[in-house]
């Protein structure tokens, strides 16, 4: 077995994670020269290109692999030395989630880790389909995901359904749906997207008009600018129920279709790897779900 | 002058703002193949690949100095067509904004416009840095952003300053900072960055400890998640003043060095394109930005 000299493997995991060799230096307490140089030691060991010199610097394509590799490496190194010594963990784990999950349930399942083991976080908020290529590439440990289908060497539990709710202002329903959310009506009214791929509303519209619309969208890329811009009138659009819920009972928002609503089950993606830390996570990942979210169908 | 024909051009117009050549088809109503043919004859007469074929699809470098002169074609034909006829608006916006004015003054300033004028927004939450490139490529008409350096064809003025507070719960400030923040405190506690470039946070540790320090960092990619992972005692961070106010006056957090604080200019770049819809814009950011900002430095 080929062996990897591991003050290069560290070099050349915190270039890739600092995203310069001047941030890896100052990690690492050494001089930017002798980081360059032990990243180049191992590229030519190698016989590959590692780190991609950009700005950020990144891994290449068949630097992605190691960068998993020094991940893992690393995750034990520090747990091992957890163990001999003070309880504090010197590692970011790295978790993606999605944008509305980082936005209503999910942050306080970390404040156990971080009291009392000290644990940081390196938080990627994806969608699903960038979450599965950061948990491939080792850029990520594990990831709360719509996505039920297991990425290779990771485990995926059902964590529940976030239930979404199709809202307005009450101005903007009378305005727009005075006949309730008609196919013409919801082919008016403006609505929000995340993105390009994100098709929440239009499929509820789809499901309320029994047919495809495409209702003019205003694009939007943050969680909580969805409730902060349905609020202020801009547009109507499905926010998590627990986002809604305050508006709703104060009357700032109405539901333009009682009754119906949006399911999306989630669920947790994370390395096979036997490390209590992230054993701790998913144990308060999961808890914290429970209490959030509808329970996953059975 | 060489002739751009205006069918092929709104073709390649939609492929890029949609992200295929399915959705482009649809916005424009006819096939997916009309749509490509159109490209097609497009790259053959301009002699260069202008669409990427990848998922979402996107403009070639070439092909991003059309997708410039399409939306400025675009929104130029809009308001001549709407200046005719009813008032109402048949673009997008599109407006690059860094994200912590988009978690705070910044949405109210689009009320009117969507109101009255009935106008739809892309919204891009973007650094500086980015904000720049997508300004010089044409993907936004316009930007708030850090950076006062004009972009090429791009007016600036001044919007006033964001100020940021260090802030964290009482029970972190206990723990961590029982002797102030200390050089040695700020080189223990874990402190909150929105991504890699985030310096603003290191940036007052400086500040505050008169030399270097690099504080653990919790990576954390969203402006209200900043504001949430403070409350719940994960890190200290930087907050807008106006973001951290609330929590402030109740007592769940406090400011780790009371009367310190970091001021950070914005401004509003926008092309030099005559557009009533974006003087309108304008006015209307600039009106909010002087409500709710701190004034400029003179």
């Amino acid at each position: 077995m080929m062996r990897i000299d591991l003050a290069q493997l560290s070099a050349f995991a915190a270039v890739v994670e600092e995203g310069s060799f001047e941030a890896a230096a100052r990690r690492l307490h050494v001089t930017p020269s002798a980081v360059s140089q032990r990243v180049k030691a191992l590229e030519s060991r190698l016989g590959r290109v590692l780190v991609s010199r950009t700005r950020p610097a990144g891994a290449t394509e068949a630097g992605q692999w190691l960068a998993r590799y020094a991940r893992q490496v690393r995750l034990l190194e520090s747990e091992a030395l957890s163990g001999l010594a003070s309880g504090d963990v010197e590692v970011r784990l790295a978790v993606a989630v999605n944008a509305d999950s980082l936005a209503t349930w999910f942050l306080p399942a970390l404040t156990g880790l971080a009291d009392e083991r000290g644990a940081r976080f390196e938080l990627h908020q994806e969608d699903q389909d960038h979450s599965a290529t950061l948990l491939r590439e080792g850029a990520v440990l594990a990831a709360v995901t719509a996505d039920a289908h297991a990425v290779q060497g990771c485990a995926v539990r059902p964590l529940g359904r976030m239930r979404y709710l199709g809202v307005a202002t009450p101005a903007f329903a009378r305005r727009w749906f005075p006949d309730g959310p008609t196919a013409a009506a919801l082919g008016a009214a403006t609505t929000l997207v995340f993105n390009r791929k994100d098709a929440l509303q239009s499929r509820f519209a789809r499901e309320l008009a029994g047919r495809r619309v495409d209702p003019p969208v205003t694009v939007l890329p943050s969680s909580v600018g969805f409730a902060d811009a349905t609020i202020l009138g801009l547009a109507w659009a499905m926010l998590p129920e627990s986002m809604a819920r305050p508006a709703l009972d104060d009357g700032r928002l109405v539901e333009i279709a009682p009754g119906r609503h949006l399911d999306v089950p989630l669920y947790w993606q994370r390395w096979k790897l036997a490390s209590p830390l992230l054993d701790e996570l998913t144990d308060a990942v999961v808890a914290a779900a429970s209490a959030q979210l509808r329970a996953a169908k059975p």
